[in-house]
């Protein structure tokens, strides 16, 4: 099969060479997006009188037969065509006569993949952020129905303070709303149309770029060919926000996986979700939580691995910029399915509020007693040692705070009242956190409701 | 010396221990800011009522003492005392006696640093910002400078098509202004404030943050306590900033390497900004711009050593968020002297343009000939291969398109007229790519237009 | 289908966590070490008393009928059964009846693939060494041959001294026989039998591993059953390994893209290794050697993607650990090709010896120079500084060293003789370089003579 | 001040320039070895007669000298001298006169830099190879110590079947076995004397490098001049080894700070190790250990760091290089700190054998109900599965295993007999697994004891 470029070569490209170089096993991925660009470029090569009406006619009627070919899977992609760009060139020459030699007018594969990537991208992003909120709508239901459910708070993995489960739910709402918006960055990132570039600078056809723009739905325009053909910074910015989203829900599911031990006891995951083991009849394991935390390797990868195809590369499309597609593609998978994977864990968890209330209490209540102290007018760091010093008195008697007596309270400190007593109760501790983003009931169902509000639940 | 936190410990800390866990070697850069929170943090106290004016004011006094100690270099930080907030604490308690003790009530030290770091981070990428601009208002003189200095362009490395150097240096004016972008994403994400989490659950204190945020400058306030302490994406982002402007540099660095090589001789470095050898006595080496791009290393590794940090870490804070401080600083510092170092080279370095008019010409002319086959309406595909047999022609005679005879283009096409001769012209070739982005000389003045517009430099 | 470990379980696996747990879509890549590891397990049973011989040889006759299977490309992988190991199973069960569910007995997954993993790697890395030495011969063979040619040395790619061409050639020898040193490093690490260990906590039949290693050429035992099924060191030994050769292979990449620029114009590349362009006629783009020195990002991303997986996994297996076979299997293959790609270029290059010569002259020769009088008895610090002035003096003259007269040395020292004037000759310089290991002629027959016996070529 | 080149400069080197690529900030580090290797270059070029008896003597004085004042901290390293070895010979030529201006000859900063790193690395594996037998002696120890401690083995972080507390401290020696492995794998990289191969090509005076190799200590030589000069393998190489022990230390860390979780409660570490809270009276955190946890970010950092700076390096010597070593040393520091924290924390903490003995019943016993059948003939898969059912219907009626009466596990299989009920017990169950690598005591001891003997223990 003749190369399109073949005019200046002696050779036939080595075998290992085709196999090597091409790309078409992997961004026929584009295809879908290859063809709508093409049409848009048809239509501007019309506008710019390069090619005529009818001419344009029969290239957009081989697009569209082409696109259908690919739909049915009836298709066939060569790997001796390089790339999926080439392959739908040659397949419209073939089927179109050489008309379709037209349709490269003005356009070179440097600003047409460019175009490619970033249509696709646009349109992923937009899968991935809604997946993100109905992460989040989850994370504000169990929110809601968490209200009554007393747990500690870690900090060290050390048990802190008494919080309402709701409270950490809320917490990771946040966090997932903070990955839309560098979702929404990359989004931006690449809401620039590189096509009418050429290979690297500019075109010498009178293209009216911001006709092509308006027809794909791009917001702006490269503004120099070069940085146009050269630059993938969209990309990185990709990887990059799937990086650190993968990274939240590696702590998610290092947080579930704790809480399904029997040790911590604190949810139970249902059997359709786990896997067991081929040898112990007793195993449920977490594997969807452990394999999304695994991922979290792939996507740094994916970033980094990108990034150092990047480092030092001169001006301007050099081949290197083909390693682009398959972490972009990968990661945007994986991130789906993650995404995916935690939504059907927390939906499908069972909380045992109970074991959770029944870690709450004890030595979590201490900086309570502390800050007692201080309402009285002792300066923090003296009633945080006073606290300090019965807690090692409870340590050396074997005894739980919820076991102190005035009396004995009384011994570190004659500041200490009846309603001191009232600390030694993990809920009403948790309620004492009124400050905004706080613990507290009353501020909890303030934030549920800006949350609701907020992700359109009601 | 005593730790503000040693009530229940039974042992001194181990001395390994103390210098192994100790932050304040590296975190006293953060000293300032945090005596600007704990300003914001006295007053907020006041406010609620949980100071008086009197103990309000001995605070405040004692605070503005220890920074002017630190001013004048004469504070002392100690290792024992693990970080700058304990340092600061214990030293205002010395200095003012038990009222100092009252300056933590309603903080903890996890919603403390979060606090500080953010401060120091708005501030600092408020200065890459502005090296970031002064970089591109020197590409926007040279590209003003050069719009007569026409070199070829490059994909591959191997030359593509002429332009003028002009388009070259607006390119990375786009490439430092998406620099710009990202810093100022990075800026929003640290813009909010995470002081009144307490130490994961919120405060029990009648704190307004509103009026905190308010007094410190942030836009926005954490919503939610655990997330406030937990959280360290606002590093990230800055990391990842810094991550992708280096790699920019890189590239600029790499370029540049190569134009100043004997072999190219594009550029000539002055010797002021160059190093010798130690042995060889002609060298003249362009040092700068090598570390500016062997320091890529060190920005990918910050940005990856901390991502691996964050990895699976269970909520809320973990002793292992640390680890940011380090690459945060190593990472604002070497971005900026990275910044620095180009600028200077920039701004230093002469440009050859008879060696780049010199190699502007040749087979980089080849694209035209096929285009204005084009425009007669031959099939691109058609007119591509018959300009490669031409350029199979010139190799085989060893001569160069400009040697081109009219005679002999007609023996590949009928159709190249007289006018087809002045495409053998690079000057010429260059100004046909008059699409918006082109690197035709009309297209580039008007984007030096908007480009001093937009940099304020009319 | 029915889940092997299904007796416990009440639901059905959901259909997500089926497709995202499972691994068979890449683990199949193990089959036929699977197999080849079951062999042996059955004999090891059987050499126990745990099956019988009637029942060893009907599962060796099913698993033989299984492999011919799969070699045929008629053995049909079911996503439903999770990975290879149960797939192939679940299958020898229903060809051969409940016999077959002897087979797992005193074996765990958990070893069964780290048994098979440690197998594939062992060969893998036996080709990839197979693929260095090949390397390594077409080096030295091109050493052979370019022993006449001289070429300008390079530091900070500034010409340095003049070097013969074998140099550089013999320099690339070494590195890629460090890196055989590294594979074979990451094949001992391969090098011991899990076998044995079951799931976590070794096995409670009597099973022979010493006699499994034999049967499966293990040299080594994984002395600990924990760590034999919670470790993947032998992983990332490869992938370090083929990232540090990626990484020459980037370097020599470079090199090679830089010399086969019109620029230095040093090589020059066969079409049949090369690509065009879509749209410039005239380009022929070292295509190959960009991929090249791109995939090192991905290299280096399946490093760092699993290492990040690894960090803070708790004892012993988890699942995040099926992770480590996609980048596994992408380095390995990613490394070969990368090999032959190289190799190929090499063989196929053509030496442009004129244009090196040309550019080995000048001030490079400025070192000897010096030397010459630190060989007269002057300190080598005041004699490189005269030659540094002579450096300057030709500059400014716009001379080259060649043009220098002895009268014009004998301005700088009065110690330059004759002689002095055969310096300037890169030939005679370059064969002044007589230590171990340096550029001299007689110094690099030598070094080819070694480098042919330690590679049997003669 | 002077600088060494520069003979051929018409400028002051500008002062950012200077502050910039000055290394002397950092690699003074390496000023004892420079001295060293300048001390074997002098007896070098003595054994040459290049210099004099009397040259040399008063070299070697001047050098014997400023070692004393580096040692005694009265050196001062300057800033505009660039880096260690101009600072020294510099301060040579001060004290000695012109005859210091000898000590360069036959020598460049590129082989010296690179001999002065090998010897420093050398030296520093052979620390961190101390550390990690005393690391493995403690564990040994611990084994020993342990072996009537029964504890439930995890995967998953679902308990998983009893082991003895001995078998994981012996899996923990194996593991840092293997960092030893791999960090003499690193010493044998840098184990090649670079020194004599100059600048780039070798050197043209008749140095006798095997000489210089037998005064340092090297075993080989480095056999290409250029190879010489543009390799850091052997950095990458401790790199790697401190990545993967960092790793190793990373996963025992949080294993450590899981079982000092109030949940699972298996280990107390002292208040020495341990540091509190600022605000929460009670709280004795794990921070050493989350340190070391935390501190793989860096190491990994800064292997992918100058991962990132190698990539696409041209040969030969590129100043990027010289980011070789701020990583280089962080790494060597970090790892000895956390092998250090490390073997403080296994010494200092108390194993709470109780908890970890209830905790190893229940369902980890299961397994062993399974294999109990196949000894009686069933087949595993169908073991397993009667196993499995037994699970659920003791799940059910909220039973433990350990309740099971015989009548109930015939009610499943008709082979279970009286000795079946000796299953219940974890101690019997671990000692059934006696395999070679196995945790059964008898098993156990005799690892003990090969450790033992292999640590020079006994």
């Amino acid at each position: 099969m003749q190369k399109p470029w073949e005019g200046r070569f002696k050779e036939k490209t080595e075998e290992f060479v085709e196999r090597f170089t091409q790309s078409v096993s992997f961004d026929k991925e584009l295809a879908f997006w290859d063809i709508k660009q093409s049409v848009a470029h048809v239509k501007t090569l019309l506008k710019a009188g390069i090619i005529t009406q009818e001419e344009a006619q029969s290239i957009l009627q081989g697009l569209k037969d082409i696109e259908e070919s690919i739909l049915k899977g009836s298709f066939e992609f060569k790997q001796e065509l390089e790339d999926v760009h080439m392959n739908i060139e040659v397949e419209l020459i073939k089927r179109k006569g050489e008309v379709g030699g037209k349709l490269h007018t003005g356009r070179s594969r440097n600003d047409q993949v460019a175009t490619d990537e970033r249509l696709y991208i646009k349109d992923e992003i937009l899968q991935v952020c809604g997946l993100l909120r109905d992460l989040r709508k989850v994370l504000v239901k169990l929110a809601e129905n968490s209200l009554e459910v007393v747990m500690p708070s870690y900090t060290h993995l050390q048990r802190a303070q008494p919080i309402r489960l709701s409270h950490y739910f809320l917490a990771y709402r946040e966090i997932f709303l903070s990955d839309e918006e560098r979702f929404l960055r990359a989004y931006r990132s690449a809401d620039y149309l590189p096509l009418g570039s050429g290979a690297v600078a500019g075109v010498d056809f009178p293209l009216d770029r911001f006709y092509t723009a308006e027809l794909l739905g791009f917001n702006r325009l490269c503004r120099n060919s070069m940085q146009a053909t050269a630059d993938r910074d969209f990309v990185l910015d990709v990887l990059y926000a799937c990086a650190v989203c993968g990274m939240h829900l590696s702590r998610l599911s290092e947080d579930l996986i704790l809480w399904s031990t029997e040790e911590f006891g604190f949810v139970d995951l249902p059997d359709r979700l786990c896997t067991g083991s081929s040898i112990m009849p007793q195993k449920k394991n977490p594997d969807v939580l452990e394999l999304i935390r695994g991922k979290t390797g792939r996507l740094y990868g994916n970033l980094i691995g990108f990034f150092t195809t990047l480092k030092a590369l001169p001006m301007a499309y050099n081949r290197d910029l083909q390693e682009d597609k398959e972490p972009l593609f990968d990661s945007l998978r994986t991130i789906q399915d993650c995404l995916t994977g935690t939504k059907l864990v927390l939906e499908g968890m069972s909380i045992k509020a109970d074991a959770m209330k029944r870690a709450s209490g004890g030595f979590t209540l201490m900086t309570d007693l502390a800050n007692y102290l201080v309402l009285k007018g002792v300066a923090f760091r003296q009633a945080h040692h006073i606290a300090g010093s019965i807690t090692s008195y409870l340590i050396e008697k074997g005894k739980r705070p919820e076991d102190l007596t005035l009396e004995e309270l009384r011994n570190f400190s004659e500041l200490y009242q009846e309603d001191a007593l009232e600390l030694l109760n993990p809920e009403k501790v948790a309620d004492r956190r009124r400050t905004y983003g706080g613990t507290a009931k009353e501020e909890l169902v303030k934030r549920i409701e800006v949350a609701k509000r907020e992700e359109g639940m009601k």
